[in-house]
């Protein structure tokens, strides 16, 4: 099972324009080869199909909070292409979509994926930044152990140079955090399952990290991450289980030589997180609808009732 | 964010033995349009991209809470299909794979989807009973929210019939369990977003119910649920936020006039839940791994240290 | 059986200019998940695979009749994407197309779908906005009528939506046109299908509408369509079938709020319809052909013979 | 535009026994890359899409009357599927479905498309023999004539080849008489499309014809069509258009020598046709409902109603 | 540039008979996520795209040569589940196809994928065993040396898994003959990538070999070629180029611990390679075609004409 | 069997300028289904999969000959595809990548296909111009000859009419002069299976060509290919094999009448070819790597242990 808390994983700063080709650009870190529907899909069926879950404890059980922690990043990447479809939050969704016989959204027919704005209203879909689905050809989950570590590894490694090249293009502030959050997070899983690898056969797999080669501490928008010791915490993203992967993540593990040194640790729980943001409506792209000012007096009715 | 806890949302039966077409036909309600990943795609997407979000509280936390539950089903039914695909589980996993030069799984060439084994290994994949992918064509994420709704509306009905079609191919305990649950549950959320579209178009939707026209009571599978009054519960699945739905859910709303009567109540958290099965490895199929009793050694230890 | 008329349902005024991003964003109506290849795929199955026709007549004839409907529509989006496309018709066909070594196309490298113009010449496809292909996934046909006639409901809303948002991009007469015709008869179908369900279940369902909640009034394409009450009649595009969906559509239900008052009524056949555009060729884009010349002069012995 | 008339094209004889593996053979000649969502798919783009209509206008009529006969063999494939995964008529829909608790459906776990009963309830859909969805790959629409017209012969003599070997799967006489019919008609359209190439290019290549390399006439089904001259005629399917393919089809042209011998000729309108199957609802199946005696007394009366 | 040579890699044996369930499976290792045409595209794409190729010559031609053998690999597949599909060679083709009246290939709808007959008329596909198109969500081609080295490791470990599992479904010698020779040469090429990791990167990635963890000693039909150390050696598949892999392949590298020791060497050119089948036709099935005697007559002519 | 040659089949200019758009346009012939990953797969899948390959020798020949072009097209190809994308070769990679917090790839977001970039690194891959992928619908193989052959030269004349397209969209040497060659040689194969087919049939279907119908003199970069007796060429593409296509090409078949006039030969073994680009490294975008020093002198070491 799965519970939701109503917060992002750290705060986002509000977009200083709206940038639908941005927006593009971080949907490869959605639903790219690469992206976090792919770290979440793998790992997350991967949990479902381990064999042996009891004798193999610690290495099930680092999968499976990875798991939980991935559905953040799927929400934390979705709401940075939200914002950066919608642009800063206004108070525009308090009238009505007025005169839409003008063209009003003449230039969203040159955005790159212009489906993003005639079918999604600028929401986020599970497409990379060429617009095609992430599907299940993405997925790699056979059942044997040393596989599915491998496949993680290169995985996140390959997940880090996504992360890379579409920070690389990126000026606004919004997507800049995502990026340098999610390179500080994607580094810990890659390094996490470098030990439960060598743990299993030996190889000590965690000394080919970085891939690609570059310290985190090179990105400003990763150094808070790094001061703060995220790249040695792993949460267990759960009220009261998989504490056992911290026989794989602790046990006298420390940080890799190019990040702030300390021991690695298993961390009950969840990060404190930041707040999501409004996404405030656009009526006269439908959003929440043409005129919501009714429904949103029934929305405050049933608010007041609902307490 | 979400959290993870280490249950499914009801206990599964044990399979009576392995059937993998019977795990083929259950992953209709995985990976097929009308599938739990489609459920779960919708609402998150739709949570993600929600516009004005504090001036329509019950109507977010509903789209979002559901979303959480939905994280649930695609967990149980995984389960369900990996478990009819292993059978029973056992002690194989304790020995290595022996002899694998007499064609072990020749049965498995002629099973209707061969990569479910050749490739997972007897895992489940977010594909549907023909082996399609799932993908984003599955999605409507408009941003309008009266659409959305009817999207959803629709989409738990057309659920709805799904899961009794594959429920009337199944003999086995464990997928008839894994469709009497989630016909329970799936009734709710159509009544769910039948009466969020009440609220604001002021049409009584809900009188289509149900949709196809048959009372769950029909189905033993199903009345266990409908006793403990299952069907009159929405859970918040967070440990603090979504309350605000029961502006929807409740609210003097009382349960359909084929189910046994009762008022609608939001519940705070989650249901109990129940356990896990462990997918005993075969070592012939290496899962875990050929000669899997090193890495039983090798966890055992690491699962000591952890504690 | 089909029968074809050489007329489109409308006449398309000329584009101004040629537009190839306005085309592509067209194509969102052709070939994306609420288009009108989606509409007619799903009646078009619907009606293939209705079960108990006779018994059912009304329900049967309704669906089969919008199918016939349907393929104008495709028809007539496919027309304006080419339209936009090719820009004006010219005499550019009556001569060769001269020196292709001067890069004459180099424009087209950088329009948002360059196959449209590298493999379609500029004809219109069966492909959103962003070049993904229409396909089965948009097709719901299950043999149960309440679900299908549902499905139809929420599938004709979200293609309001769909069409809303394109025409709030396009500046050109072409594309408006198709855009404020297609939305009165969408919405004639939205309401036909609301009747439908609610003969069958008592719900009152076409309170719903119009959803989006934008008078059709307020655009001005719609306004002349609306005025000789195109949103009152359903045709049975037919020569002589098909009529007994006057049971549905008709029999007192008069027109929605919004829209001008006035008796819903069934006509027999079709609408007088508008001309076909000539699409003159363009030699140095190999349409019909480089040097075209012999071709029109076979082509007028051909049709001199053939009267 | 288009007009449909409530009929086939023939009738189709009544299968013998229900049988799910035939449909989905059959599905190849609906769904596949030479089958006839392909061949309308490509003409009636083509026909869209087609240059200087005027000047060409034999060419033009001739693919746009080709489309319309195109429908029919769609929908006549369909009808084919459908009548094949339900079996004969019967009468079941007058009950309701009974208790489903005891696995009514078992055996559809172990048809080779699972899906087209899960999901399609026993309907056709356009996917391939093995449940791969048409699109848009299968279309080619460039707008150079003569390369549209190569396209067309080519996918007709290979629509030939896919028609000879489902006719050598099948036993049922349902669809044996629908590959014979469309055997026999898609020879036409070779022929047709062979002439018109060799009016513009001089090359003979109807000589290439039949391919593969067998005679009709060696085919019980495909004899009566022969004996009563289908593969002589083109049919307009219009009530006044595309007679100019005369010039084309005729003008002196003569049946193929493998074939009975006589005059091309083209014939306004279409044939007489054969009736539509009731295709009988399956209660338990949720088709066309679970308890439909309601839904079919409602539609006695909206039938009265009409009249 | 490529050359190509009229053998196979080996000596295949006949099919004992025809198995088309068997063909399906085979499929897997030819389509599928870690089937031969994944691993060719990514290593031809790879080479294609590699930077700074003189800079990196070693690196590079380790890539480019492996690419060679990939195709053979891709034929090699190929041709066993053509073998599989076709059974024994036969003189059946020198007669024409009979009657086909009397449904010859009734079989032939029940098998796992219909359309390998229906469309494919025996022949193998790029397609894995459930009938999915290999494409490009396969490929990995970053330009980051040390990440697609990685990736192609952990594909070949991957390789390795699917083809033991391919192999344990068949008793067909054919089948199994193709599993055995490609999982020594697999090996090889999971060996070599570990070792280019290793000189980059220093981690010895090759102690995590075999994975899975099983001896190829273990398997009989790997057994000859172990015996003739194939498993120590790479081929340059060039005429001239590529020797510079020695420097990674060779070098006083030896063999893997569970395999027979020795030095690993790099072999100029190819293999001495097996002949290959020749598919005898099946007039029935239209293979070469209905009638093929006139067709080998004029191939015999032609024969002679080009000596 | 095939093996590599280090080289292209010509000399590619240099890139006057880096430019993402036109090396998308070039992806249409690479990857789009008229491109050369098409042609390619057509012909290697017919030949693996050709029956009664000896009495079939010289049309065996043919198809397994021009396979092995087809790998040095899609070669060809995707060097131009990666050259355009990566501007002139330089001395970038002998630095590390420096300071990236700057945006430095911000145009890349812009770019018509930007996961050619932030996934590709630049490189090329097998998708279409619109960034869809190559798949298995683009292959026809029936094992029906005259079936196959008569697809393939309709599959030539299409290649031909798409890479005209994209040459005139660019301007830069290094496309043009891909599309200058490839013209020609593709004008080679549709000949050649037009030859094959009149053998076969006795229709001169030659006289269909040029499809499109313009003359390749027409063309500057194709001039020097004409001038050196380039379309009168067919290549074994093998030290010793396919020498027997003798008997289709050439036996007294001269040049078609637009092209310069003479005897067609077939010449053992391959052309002279040309150099492959460096493509320098962009240790920015982390290609080979974003600090590739060490990896360089790694290599030049191993490149002297391996002389």
């Amino acid at each position: 099972m799965f519970l939701r808390v109503d917060k992002l994983q750290i705060d986002l700063p509000t977009p200083k324009r709206q940038d639908a080709n941005a927006a593009a650009a971080l949907q490869e870190l959605l639903g790219g080869k690469y992206g976090e529907m792919s770290t979440l899909g793998n790992y997350m069926f991967q949990s479902f199909n381990f064999r042996s879950k009891s004798k193999l404890r610690p290495f099930y059980s680092l999968v499976a909070a990875i798991t939980a922690e991935e559905l953040g990043h799927v929400e934390l990447v979705s709401n940075g292409v939200a914002m950066l479809n919608n642009g800063p939050d206004s108070d525009a969704d308090e009238e009505d979509g007025g005169d839409i016989s003008e063209a009003p959204f003449e230039d969203m027919k040159d955005i790159r994926l212009a489906a993003a704005f005639l079918s999604g209203g600028g929401g986020a879909m599970p497409v990379n930044s060429n617009g095609q689905s992430w599907n299940n050809d993405f997925i790699t989950t056979t059942g044997n152990v040393v596989l599915d570590l491998l496949h993680n590894f290169h995985l996140e490694c390959g997940a880090r140079l996504h992360k890379l090249r579409v920070y690389e293009t990126l000026t606004d502030p919004t997507g800049r955090e995502v990026c340098g959050y999610l390179l500080v997070r994607g580094s810990v899983h890659a390094h996490a399952y470098a030990l439960a690898l060598k743990k299993i056969t030996g190889v000590e797999i965690e000394k080919m990290l970085p891939t690609p080669n570059i310290p985190l501490g090179n990105i400003p928008e990763c150094q808070k991450y790094l001061d703060e010791g995220s790249h040695r915490r792993l949460y267990t993203f759960s009220p009261d289980d998989y504490k056992e992967m911290a026989g794989i993540w602790g046990n006298g593990e420390v940080a890799l030589p190019d990040d702030p040194p300390g021991e690695l640790t298993v961390v009950d729980g969840m990060p404190d997180g930041g707040k999501i943001q409004q996404l405030t409506g656009v009526p006269s792209a439908f959003t929440p609808d043409y005129a919501p000012e009714e429904m949103f007096e029934i929305a405050t009715k049933l608010y007041k009732a609902s307490r």
